[in-house]
C-alpha cells in the first residue's frame, strides 16, 4: 500500500559516486570537458539519480485535470466547462501536449481527478481516461479550505500509484501535466505560502485575464490566505486549503517518481507549485526533479528558486498540460545519448590539450 | 553559377502576408493565444519565410572544418593536429554532432574547406567528406590577411553550392556547423570589428585556455585588427583579412538559404560571426536565421544583438559543431508539428473565453 509516510522514508539524496563517475566519463569523450554546457550537468543528475549510464528510453507524461471552486471568483478567461472539453481533446489526440509527446515519443497519461462537468463521448473516443475523481472540483477556497486533508492525501496517494503503476511498466522518465481552469490562481496562493512571497508577485495572467480579472485574481489569492493561514511547514495543509486535486494529484507523482528514483520532470507554474507542497512534505525529493522550463508565470521563478532548481529552457510557455516537459524529454535524451554514444579522445585518436 | 552578387540579388525581406496567416492559424489552435510562447513566434517566423504550412522535414547541418594560422601566437588551448582528429571523428560517427544530429534526424554534410594536417583512413571511413579546400589552413593573421579577398569569396561561392544542392535534394532547414582548432579566435576578430565592440569583451575562453591564454588571444585579435584595419562595411574585405575558410563557407551557407527562403539554424559564436560577415554583406538575409541558441562565449550575445536574433536555447555550450543546431531541430520541428497537428476550438468542440 502507497502511503505518505512510506513515501517520505524512502525518499533520500543520492550518493555522490554516480555523478563522480558520470562527470569522470563525460570528460574522456571527444570535447573540451564542459564544452557542452548544461547537457553535461543533466546527464550527470541523470546519472546521480539512476546510477550510470543515464537512460531515457520510456517517458511517460502524466496530465491530470480537475475543477477549481475559486473560478467562482472571476478568475480565469476561459469557462469551467473547458476542463472537461479539454479532457475530451486529450483523448482524442488533438491538444499540444499529444503533439509535443508524439514528437518526443512519450506516452501521455489522462486522468480524471475531479473535472467538474460530465466528460462526453468517451466510447468514440480512442483514449483510456484514467478515473480518480476527489469530487466535482474543489470548493472555492476564498470560502474556506478547498478539500479535506483526507482528500489532500488520497489525491498524492493515487498520483503516486499511478506512477508506481508506469514505472513497473518501464517508464524510466516520468514528467507531470495539468489541466483545470482556475488552477493558476490555486498554484499562485501555494507558491506565495511556501515562498513567502507577496500575492501580486506570484499571481499572474493564467490563461490571459486582464487587467481588472487580474486584481480579482490577486484578491481571491490573498482572501484564500486570510481565510485559511495555512501551515507553510505542512504540505498537507498547504495542499487541502489553497491546493486543487489534480495539483495533489502531481505531488504523489513527484514524490512517487523520487521514492523511485526515477527523474521527474517538471512542467511549468502549476508543477512548481505541486513541487514546493511535495519538498516541504519529503525535502530530498528535489534531487529528482527537473525543471524543464521556466513559465511565463511571474510566480514560477519564485518557486524554482526556492526549490533551488535551474530551468532547462526559457521559452515564454504558459499553457500547462505537460507541453514543456514534452520539449524537455528531447534534451533529457540528448544528453544521455551523448553519454553513450560519443567517441572518447583515445578510441577516437584525437589529441587533448597542448 | 553561383556568385556573391547573385545571392545577394535573390535575397530580400519576405512579404508579411504567410506571417499573418500563420497567426490566425496559430489563434484557432485548442490553447490560450500566445500560451506557447516562442514555439509559436518560430513556427510564424518558419512560415514567413516559406509560406504555410511551414515544414522541418529533411534538416541538414554543415559541418565544416578549416585550420588557422593564428594558433601560432598560441590562442588555443589544444594542437592544430586535433582539427584533422575531428574530421575523422566526424566521419566516423563519433562526435557530438554526429550524435546530436541523429537524435535530431538530421544529415550531417562535413567538408574540408583548409585543414592543415592529412586527413587519414578515409578509405575505412564510412562517411563520405566533401573536399572544398582552400588552402593549409589560413594565413596567422597577426601578420597580415588571414587569407586572400578571392580565397574569400571562394569559400563563399563552395558553401553555397554545398546548400543549394541539398536544397536541391530536398533539405527543408539547413544549419551551420563549425570545426577549426583557432577558429574562436578569428570570431572574435570579425565580431569586434563589425559591432564596434572591444577586443577583450568578444574573446572567450574557447575550448579552454587560462587566463595568460586568454591574454594571448586577447592581444592577438587586437594586432590583428591593428595590422589589417579591416572594413566593416565591406563583409569580403573582414572575411579575408581576419576570418577563417570554414567560416567563409558558412557565410556560403546562410548566403545560400536565405537565397532560396530556406530556413538556417545558426550554431553558436562561429556561425555568429559568420552571419555578421553575411548581413553585411546581405542585410535581408537575417530573415531567414534563427538562433538556435546562446553560446558561453562572450561575444556571441554582442553579436546576436547586432543581427537582432534572439537565442532558443541558453545551455552554455561552447563546443561549436553544429551540436547547439542539432538541438535547435527538435524545437523547430515541435513548433510545426503544432501549427499542422493540433485540432481547433472549433473541430474540438472547446469553449473560447467566457
Amino acid at each position: 500500500m502507497i502511503t505518505i509516510a512510506g513515501l517520505r522514508d524512502a525518499i533520500a539524496a543520492p550518493a555522490p559516486e554516480a555523478a563522480r563517475e558520470a562527470r569522470r566519463h563525460l570528460d574522456t569523450l571527444t570535447k573540451p570537458p564542459g564544452s557542452l554546457g548544461r547537457l553535461e550537468e543533466l546527464a550527470t543528475r541523470l546519472a546521480a539519480l539512476t546510477g550510470v549510464p543515464p537512460h531515457v528510453t520510456q517517458p511517460v507524461i502524466f496530465t491530470f485535470a480537475a475543477d477549481h471552486g475559486v473560478t467562482a471568483e472571476g478568475v480565469s478567461a476561459y469557462p469551467p466547462s473547458v476542463t472537461a472539453q479539454m479532457v475530451e481533446n486529450f483523448l482524442r489526440g488533438g491538444a499540444a501536449v499529444n503533439v509535443l509527446a508524439r514528437d518526443c515519443g512519450a506516452r501521455v497519461v489522462v486522468a480524471d481527478f475531479g473535472v467538474a462537468n460530465p466528460i462526453g463521448g468517451l466510447s468514440e473516443i480512442g483514449g483510456a481516461l484514467v478515473r480518480c475523481p476527489l469530487g466535482a472540483g474543489t470548493a472555492n477556497m476564498t470560502r474556506g479550505p478547498a478539500m479535506s486533508r483526507a482528500q489532500a492525501e488520497a489525491a498524492i496517494e493515487a498520483g503516486a500509484r499511478l506512477v508506481m503503476d508506469a514505472i513497473d511498466g518501464g517508464a524510466d522518465l516520468v514528467a507531470t501535466g495539468d489541466m483545470g481552469i482556475g488552477n493558476t490562481t490555486a498554484a499562485s496562493a501555494i507558491t506565495a505560502v511556501v515562498t513567502g512571497a507577496a500575492a501580486e508577485d506570484v499571481t499572474g495572467r493564467g490563461t490571459g485575464v486582464d487587467d481588472e480579472g487580474w486584481r480579482r485574481k490577486v484578491d481571491a489569492v490573498r482572501r484564500a490566505l486570510a481565510v485559511n493561514r495555512p501551515d507553510r511547514d505542512d504540505g498537507l495543509d498547504v495542499l487541502a486549503k489553497v491546493g486543487g486535486f489534480e495539483i495533489g494529484g502531481l505531488v504523489g507523482v513527484i514524490l512517487g517518481g523520487a521514492a523511485r528514483r526515477v527523474p521527474v520532470a517538471l512542467d511549468g507554474f502549476i508543477a512548481g507549485a505541486a513541487a514546493l507542497v511535495a519538498a516541504t512534505i519529503a525535502p530530498a525529493c528535489v534531487h529528482a526533479l527537473f525543471a524543464s522550463h521556466r513559465s511565463a508565470e511571474p510566480g514560477h521563478a519564485r518557486a524554482l528558486a526556492w526549490l533551488g532548481l535551474a530551468p532547462y529552457l526559457d521559452l515564454g510557455l504558459r499553457l500547462g498540460e505537460g507541453t514543456g516537459a514534452a520539449l524537455f524529454v528531447h534534451l533529457a535524451r540528448a544528453a544521455t545519448r551523448v553519454y553513450a554514444e560519443m567517441a572518447t579522445f583515445k578510441s577516437a585518436g584525437v589529441d587533448g590539450p597542448a
